[in-house]
């Protein structure tokens, strides 16, 4: 899907109060010195293995074409430290050093000039630097995630090679895991998988919580939602929750719709991006962040914004209160390609007409929680009605009637069947296999929910284990934007170079372990 | 000649008193904020073309694949400054840019790529940028020499494109050509070639005399010699001269051999590469330098370490006082392919004699002065016993006796010959247009020098006007380290991509015009 959006028309609000808001959260960030703890090769197939003790760094020396792969450990987001030198007869001309960061080694074996994938190259966190004088010692100004370094000699010249003497990285993060205590009386299986979602909330918890700390680095509001569930269930770090919900509503289309994500630098400032759903989940974020938080006057204060989304979404209902589909709909739901959202669309609707029923009953607006309910109702009979497919006995979606994954997943997920239909409604979608899957974390984690919610905890947790886990094989250290068990090189991009190997909308097995299991 | 000195055994001396000295005559930069006067397109063929007006420079927006050249006007030398801003939709992607800057236009054309050249492609003037937050100011840490800068973008995003808001160049250099007199009563063309020659001069004159800004970035003590020529007749900086020659003198072998160049970062160092002629030319600099300054206290100071340059080359005489030549022979003289440098190296070892002898005339050791000329009229009997061809009446080099014009002209300099044969011999090589011709301005400013002591003005200036007028013609701005009128693109280094097009032992022809036209 090449595809972006852009209005160059868009008109802009800001509430200055909520942004000011937003400002009085700004975090701290945690700094950490790390280490490189080996020296690495990494095989054509992405695969590493020992190459030299990490204390011989200093005894390697670069000569045109060649190379050193450092392994920090663990996936770091942060700033790179490196003191270099010289070696050999003098200095006669500048070093010219490739550096290649990897969030998984696999990243190392790829040539970026051949990236042809759609979204821009400048992802692909590679930097090429000329050195005039050695020694030096040289931080660079940018903020990579990575586990994985190599640093290659593309020049040297013939009288003298480069030594790394030593390199560290400057981790930032806003919280910081070694401070939770470990999931107790769990597999080690599931204690791993539970630290990789841990690390990948962690690193994905800066300045504000960031959908992918290698790309896109931005507050995505569907990233959002998942993290600050994670969050609650771990790190606890409201304030963080809080100045994202302020930033949302605070930077709005000029009719009030939340954008699919903003910008923080050089300035606070949301995206001409908006997808119906994520629009949306702003109401399920202020919900899940009163039960997390007990704190009324945030959802006081942020009421209008959420109910806004509910108003300017509504437009797209029919007569028969379903949404209505077209070419130019954006909702997102999964990358799964060709995968119809009008189903979804409607079940997430309804989603988040019972987040807003929840909100009116906080806030004792009894008369609008009638409207409410009553829309909610006809909105599952709507769904009932228009996109229940008799014969099939499962939701379909679209003018093509098509059946996926993603629609049962969210009906299950609203409500709109009771459990034991419910649960007959996913087993059946299992059984069927429909040819359209769930591609990203994001959609396998609602995946999960509607098992746990269906009562089908065993199911749920072995999903868990074959998904995240598949991962968690692969040597996964934080789980990633797509994972396809049937096809791992799968990427929405046109390439996997651009992928996001630590995303925060794979964290959230840390919070199905802890509030379901 | 893929070929460099390396010596990871050798000792060096320091003499801190001289080294001391050298500091004391550090220079201060004087610095101009250069703008760019034009935007061009660079052709196939490495002319420009006007493009737009420089003022249209904030109405580009460069869009993946898209590319800005801009021209400074004239060959500066200094560190780069932009302000770049995105326009479109938000940035949501890094701006991925590749600068390059090319001292002349053709340079721009070539693609860093295939360089396979045996020097270090470090030298290419080539940066990747990736800029993660726009608008953003960035001035590049390093110093280039250029007059053209192509900022193309790599990548953008969908979303949104780069404009370049401002460029500027801050030229630094120990001497300013503006605050010169033009020569009067001169042609056009002549103006112009001692412009060029102003220019080179002053570019090259940084902390130190360089060779080149773009290459090697440092003091070559046979471009030193020609620099210190040339700054005599015109910005006459005798502290830079000064500081060069104690830095020479002050790091030594341990033998107090003067290595043929010398790193001033990250400390002072001399190199391990030594050039029998490069040596002995310490000789004729301390000999200048006096001529130039009258400073009787640094002759007598630094007599020691020119004449210690003697004994150590006297070692290579044999029986007749003829150069012995070997494979291992280094000694500079041209950059032409399969140049024998015996008959040179000779006639080399007597011209410094000569600068020896006066400089024992000016410090008064006359029984030195007495033993210096008979081993010059030594020397002068064995080149002409040895190395003269009776047949072909021209000197002759190496076991092969061959036949080049450097042989004869460095004969000639030495005074080898009365001035009526030297005039008769540079017009018999002339006519026999041997096969081992003069490829570098250095070798041909030696020609011209000769021209001119056999007092064939005319043909002097007629050369200078065609050799480095050629250069003007092809729209130099500075002369070219190499300029072959018979093959522009030779390179002694396997590529042209390397080549430094300001290099300071081609700025004579301001000396030559001030001092012997």
């Amino acid at each position: 899907m090449a595809a972006v959006s852009i209005d160059l028309e868009m008109k802009r609000k800001v509430n200055q109060k909520f942004v000011d808001k937003a400002m009085k959260y700004s975090p701290e960030l945690i700094e950490k010195i790390i280490k490189p703890v080996d020296i690495v090769t990494v095989k054509e197939n992405g695969q590493t293995e020992h190459r030299a003790d990490v204390s011989e760094m200093g005894n390697i020396a670069l000569k045109k074409g060649d190379s050193i792969v450092l392994d920090f450990g663990d996936h770091q987001v942060g700033y790179f430290t490196m003191r270099l030198k010289s070696v050999g007869s003098p200095q006669d001309a500048p070093a010219y050093l490739r550096l290649k960061f990897g969030e998984i080694a696999k990243e190392l074996t790829e040539d970026s000039s051949e990236y042809d994938g759609w979204i821009s190259r400048s992802w692909i966190q590679e930097e090429f630097l000329h050195l005039d004088v050695l020694p030096q010692e040289i931080t660079l100004p940018r903020r990579y995630a990575f586990r994985y370094l190599e640093i290659y000699a593309i020049d040297t010249s013939m009288k003298f090679q480069v030594v790394i003497e030593e390199a560290s990285c400057r981790a930032v993060a806003s919280v910081d895991m070694d401070a939770l205590p470990k999931l107790p009386g769990v597999s080690d299986q599931i204690s791993r998988m539970d630290q990789v979602s841990l690390r990948t909330l962690q690193n994905c918890m800066q300045d504000v919580f960031e959908d992918g700390p290698k790309r896109d680095r931005r507050l995505w509001i569907g990233d959002l939602r998942l993290q600050a569930l994670a969050n609650y269930a771990t790190f606890k770090n409201l304030g963080l929750v809080k100045r994202c919900m302020y930033l949302f509503a605070g930077l709005t289309r000029e009719d009030g719709a939340i954008g699919a994500c903003l910008f923080t630098e050089p300035e606070y400032l949301v995206d001409d991006t908006f997808l119906f759903d994520y629009s949306l989940f702003f109401v399920s974020i202020l919900k899940d962040y009163y039960h997390a938080s007990g704190e009324l006057a945030v959802v006081e204060e942020l009421w209008d914004s959420a109910y806004r989304q509910i108003e300017l979404s509504r437009k797209r209902l029919d007569e028969n209160y379903v949404i209505q589909d077209d070419e130019g709909f954006w909702c997102f739901v999964d990358w799964t390609d060709g995968l119809n959202k009008q189903a979804s669309a409607q079940a997430i609707y309804i989603y988040t007409l019972n987040a807003a029923i929840e909100l009116t009953e906080i806030l004792g607006k009894d008369r609008m929680k009638m409207e409410l309910e009553q829309e909610r109702n006809r909105c599952i009979e709507g769904a009932k009605k228009c996109l229940w497919d008799e014969e099939s006995q499962v939701f379909i979606s679209g003018k093509d009637r098509q059946i996926s994954y993603a629609s049962q997943v969210w009906m299950i997920l609203a409500g709109v069947l009771p459990m034991d239909e419910s649960r007959a409604l996913i087993n059946r979608i299992i059984r069927m296999h429909p040819e359209k899957g769930m591609v990203t974390p994001y959609m396998n984690h609602h995946f999960v929910e509607a098992l746990l919610l269906c009562g089908e905890k065993d199911k749920a947790m072995d999903y868990m284990t074959y998904y995240w886990g598949g991962m968690v094989n692969q040597g996964a250290d934080t789980f990633w934007e797509m994972y396809n068990p049937e096809n791992p090189e799968e990427s929405p991009y046109g390439s996997s170079m651009v992928n996001s190997y630590c995303h925060a909308w794979s964290c959230t097995p840390a919070y199905i372990l802890r509030e379901h299991l």
